[in-house]
Order: C-alpha cells, then sequence, then structure tokens
C-alpha cells in the first residue's frame, strides 16, 4: 500500500469551526480541498468544451457509472482510450457507483442482496448492478476514484428501510473492496443511514475501520429531506470518520449547502445545481442569483458579477438575456459556465479563509450577501 | 475621402486564373481576403463562445439586421455599447441588410418602391424595411460593413421579375449612399439580375460608377438554381466589378463552392453551412464529408481530421459519436468549430496558394479529395 498513487494531506483545521484545508494526490494530479466537482454524467458537462472547464477552475471531474455504462458502453470507452482520453480531460476524475438510479429510478428498480436490476430509461433493456459489476465497470471506465454501489433510499424513510439499506451498503461496501483489481483506482465507501444520527455514525465506524478504503463518503442525502436534517446528519456523521481520509458529500448542493457543509468537515462536492440551472437562466453571484429572463437585465451593461474571469463575464447582462430570449444555446453555455466558475470561486476562497483561521468571517460574509432568496 | 478608415489592396492575382490576393482595412482590423465569414444571426455564433469563435481563425462575421432590429432591438443593442460590445467581437463585423428577408419571408412580404413590409416571425408584428431604415438601423448596430438593402428574389424568375428586382436594387443602392451618416461604417453595393448574365454585368456595371461604395457583393444567388447557373453568373459579373474594391459572394456555400468562386475572382463569403450542418452531425474534412452518428465512428478513435486545430480533433470520433447519440450539446458546439475552423483552414490554403501561383493546383487537389459525395 506504501507505493499507492494515492494520499491525503490534512494541512489545517480551522480554529473558529470544523473547516479543514487539505490535498488529495490521485495519479492524475493534486486536488486542493475543500473543492466541487461539475458534473459530467455523460461523459461531457454539459454544454462546455474542455478548455471551457478547464477555464472554470475545475482540479476534478465526475462521471456517471449507469450513463457510460449504457451508452456508449464501458467496452467503447475503454477502446477509445479510457475515460479520461474519451473526455479529453487529464486531470483527476470520479465516477459514481449508479447507487444513486436505486433511488432516482426506484419506481423500475428491484434490489436483493446480490444486485439492483433496472430498466434502462433508454430503451427497456434490464441493466444489473452488483458491487462486483458496478467496480468493473468503473474499472473499465479508468476513473481515479470509483465509488462502492450503496442502497440510496428516499427521505423520509422508516427506521427499518434505512437500517436495512444501511447494512447492505456496509455488506456491499466489502464485496467492492474484493472486487478491486486495479492499483491507479481509489475507492470511497459511502455512509448510508437515513436520517438516523445513531445509524449514521455506527456506519461512518464500520466503514472506517476498512482502512483500504482511500475517502469516505456522505450519501443519501438531499433525496427529500430539509436543510435541517441534512446539515444535522453530517454534522454528527464527519466526527465519526477517518480524519486522515478525504470526505465527500455527495450531490450536494447550493451555495448555501457548500459553506455550511465546508463549516461541519466536508471537504468535496458534486452537484448538477450550478450547471442545471445555469441551463435555465439563473446566475450564481455574491449578492445572491439572478434571474437573466427578467426584464431589468434589458439594458444592464454591466457583467453579472464583477472582476469574475468567466467567459459570460466579458458580456453585459442585457446580451445574455437576449441570448435566452433569443433560443441561443450560448446562452445556457455561458451561464454553466460561469456558475461553475462561481463555485470554483466559492471553494477557492474558503480555501484561503480555512488557511488564515476566518473561516467562519468568509462564511457570515458569504450568508449575508446573499441572503433569504438564495435558500433553495 | 482619403480620411477613409477603409482601404483594399490587391496583391496579387494568380497567373492561372482569376483568384485574388487581397487585404481589406476596416476600423476593427485588417481582413486577409480571401475570407469566410461565420454568420451570427442573432449576434451569436451558434454554440460558439467569442474564444472559440477567435480560435477558427475567423477574421470578420456577420450579423443579421432583420433578427436584431426585431429582438432585441437595435436600440438595446446601441445601449449595450454597439454591436462588437454586445457580442464580445472586437475585429470587423458585416451586417446584412434585411434583403435576403423579401425572399426568404417572401409569403409575408409586400414590397414596394418605397419598402418592403414584414410580418415578424416572432410574433407577426408588422415590421417596415426601407433603404434608409435598413442604413439607420446598422448605423445603430455599429458595424464596419453595412449592405444596402436589396430586392431577392427567388430563381428561377421571369426575365421581367429579375430585371424590375435588380432595377430596385439598384435604385434602392444610390438611396442607401444619400442615408449614410457614419464615416467609420463601409456600404457594400450588391449586384442581383438573376440568371441573366447581361442585366447582371449590366447592374455591376452601374453599381460600379457609384464609387462612394467599399465594396461589392454578389446577391440573388443560391435561392433555387443549379451550381452551373451560379458559377455561371460568378464568372460573368466578377469581370464587370472594379478591380480595387473587395468582392462578396452572399450567403454562399460549400466548400467546393468557396473554391469555385475563389477561382473566378470572388474574395469574401458567408454562409450557414458549416454551423447548420456541423449541428446536424455532418463534419467537413478533405477526404469529404463525415456522418458523424454513423456505426462505423463507434470506436475510431483517430480524430475527424489529422492536424487539425480545433476542439473537436482533441478527441476521437467515437467520443463526437457519442455525443450526438447521447443528444448532448458538446456534439454541436464541438462540430460547428470544427466546420468552420475547417472553411478557415481552406480560405487560407487558398490565399497562400494564390501567392505562389498555384491555386488551381490547390483547386484540383481539394476537388479529388472531396470526390463526388461532396456535392451538396
Amino acid at each position: 500500500m506504501d507505493a499507492s498513487p494515492f494520499s491525503f494531506q490534512l494541512h489545517h483545521v480551522d480554529r473558529g469551526c470544523a473547516a479543514r484545508r487539505s490535498s488529495f494526490t490521485t495519479p492524475h494530479g493534486v486536488v486542493e480541498l475543500p473543492t466541487f466537482m461539475p458534473v459530467g454524467t455523460q461523459g461531457t458537462v454539459k454544454g462546455l468544451s474542455i478548455s471551457h472547464v478547464r477555464e472554470t477552475g475545475s482540479q476534478m471531474v465526475l462521471a456517471n457509472t449507469y450513463h457510460l455504462a449504457l451508452r456508449p458502453g464501458e467496452d467503447v470507452v475503454a477502446a477509445l482510450g479510457g475515460l479520461h482520453r474519451f473526455m479529453g480531460w487529464d486531470g483527476p476524475i470520479l465516477t459514481d457507483s449508479g447507487g444513486f438510479q436505486l433511488f432516482s429510478l426506484a419506481n423500475s428498480t428491484q434490489v436483493t442482496e446480490q444486485s439492483a436490476v433496472f430498466r434502462s430509461h433508454i430503451d427497456g433493456r434490464k441493466f444489473e448492478l452488483s458491487p462486483e459489476r458496478s467496480i468493473e465497470i468503473q474499472e473499465a471506465l479508468g476513473s481515479d476514484v470509483a465509488m462502492v454501489l450503496d442502497h440510496v433510499i428516499a427521505l423520509p424513510a422508516s427506521d427499518a428501510d434505512a437500517s436495512d439499506a444501511c447494512a447492505r451498503t456496509i455488506r456491499w461496501a466489502r464485496r467492492c473492496l474484493d472486487a478491486r483489481s486495479r492499483n491507479d483506482q481509489a475507492q470511497f465507501a459511502i455512509v448510508q443511514g437515513g436520517l438516523l444520527k445513531d445509524l449514521r455514525v455506527d456506519c461512518a465506524k464500520q466503514l472506517g475501520e476498512l482502512h483500504e478504503f482511500e475517502g469516505y463518503a456522505i450519501g443519501g442525502l438531499s433525496v427529500g429531506e430539509g436543510e435541517a436534517d441534512m446539515l444535522r446528519i453530517i454534522e454528527a456523521t464527519c466526527p465519526a470518520l477517518p480524519t486522515e481520509k478525504p470526505r465527500y458529500l455527495m450531490g450536494v448542493g447550493t451555495p448555501q449547502d457548500l459553506v455550511e457543509s465546508i463549516r461541519r468537515g466536508v471537504d468535496m462536492f458534486d452537484c448538477i445545481i450550478p450547471s442545471h440551472n445555469g441551463r435555465n437562466a439563473l446566475a450564481y453571484t455574491d449578492a445572491g442569483r439572478l434571474r437573466m429572463r427578467n426584464l431589468c437585465y434589458r439594458q444592464d451593461d454591466r457583467p453579472l458579477e464583477e472582476n469574475c474571469p468567466c467567459p459570460a463575464c466579458r458580456h453585459s447582462r442585457g446580451y445574455i438575456r437576449h441570448l435566452f430570449l433569443a433560443n441561443e444555446m450560448l446562452g445556457p453555455i455561458l451561464l454553466t459556465a460561469h456558475n461553475i466558475t462561481y463555485y470554483q470561486r466559492l471553494v477557492s476562497q474558503a480555501r484561503a479563509a480555512i488557511e488564515n483561521d476566518a473561516y467562519m468571517d468568509f462564511y457570515h460574509e458569504r450568508m449575508a450577501g446573499w441572503g433569504r432568496e438564495n435558500s433553495t
């Protein structure tokens, strides 16, 4: 294990909260934490060329095992040189396991102890995903970090359902470790347990004892519960996780969610929010969100945000509004670039704040700027 | 007129044909001719950020008076700093006059000697375009080159209709000159005359005698006639135009059309073909066109074209195919960038060939490479 190309360095914990400044080393480079990973579900961050992704300041991107296995197939990705070459991205890549589809495709999914059986959302074909198969696909894709297959359920859930899914997730995590054959791909385990604090803590401790994992994720949140519940679970779970491994909060969230979670000790995030909302004319700024179709921007010659280096902010708000009203592709393209750049600037500022033991000042400043209207 | 920021330098005419190597100087820079202008109908080359447009090697772009006047309105563009600042493009811009809409919206347009009255394709509102109004809009937009309002008709047309539209175009051209109030905007006249060679030559000579025009266009082609007719008209018209002014063939065409027309003395082109076809998965190469949805590209790890510097050619054909099958925006984005880059490399190679009196060698080499399948 000493020859592992993966390592984690914890540089500093903020004096005023649990926020951590750390680095995660992978075969495709070092990721400075806390960080945000833009989502490239089908092997592309929607609307962005790779040079635009790089310009956002993103260090690591996420791709989706379920989607790529269905189309074009992991064999095609492997034949085309693996996911890095396929996407043209030479930085670190994390692949999810398909576990999220146990939740999002629940109506057409059967879960047994052996595996989950889906119906493809593309053509209805049967698609079976076991822990072993998920790792096999992720190894064929060749991501830097593979996620274990977990059992994600909707919230609220009964205690029995949460407990059952949590126990299965731990058993499946062990099977993922056993299925591992590549030394150049890390595995992250995933903590489940619904909204049950004790179950979450117990799950975190059991997984933490499996030292082969290079990192730990908190899964099964942002699936129907409120923000207060989510933060309560994050706050309880982080201290139960190993200190010397990265902590990744899956599928979360808004800018507020990020600063709240960093404060509680989370190191890594991914979410479709900045790209999805960007495609729908919503722009994030330090002063809150701008709905770019609004009439007030018709002749507004200011950029979305002063001093933002993104390609959208070379234009006026009036131009961005025009692009959306005229149904031009460039509107979604530019706001996707802006929003992901905004997220990357946010985590970059968070990193600097932690280094200076000033995270809580940063936290309050951002929250005040966003105000109430930014809460969803 | 000596203080004009516009000038034209004819550097060389190929010894083997009528191909010209020249330069056109504008307030926003020098354009090396022959050149191709990508189309930014609504103030954006569809799918491309301005940095991507620049990366294609484009020197000058086109925008559309009719579309911008309807949405967002030339007053909004002017309030946002004019078209260059609006689009974020600091190079030369040419605006068409709206004359093409007399053809493309013929079913909802009434043409009188005074003006053309349209119904907006967006909301059915009445929209009147006279020569004076077209110049007024183009001056508000602030393009480097304004086109005169011409009367474009469908082909084939009766001799009487062609003659009538041609005479009106000449009268309207004089009105455009009279309407001119900016010294930093050139005006190009447009030769009409359908497929009647003598009418075209006469029109070219009459317009050529109006020395205030900084350039001349051949309009009303690629509107239903065959390629042989189009080339016959180009071949007859070019020698009748002033030698010391740029010649612009409007709305044309395929790569073959470009090399055929350059051979006959055309200096400038614009066309939606490379961008439109790119959005529909068709890629141009020296070996002909590739339909990127085809199964044969599934595991093809070659770029679309060797040594192409465009962002698409950093990826494999297999990846491009995947993007189109998965309905990802990045497919249209990348093929638009590739095809416009292909056009710019083509005119750049044409320029070099003319300088070396080797245009006809270049012509035959490209035609042989494309073969028959590239004829439309």
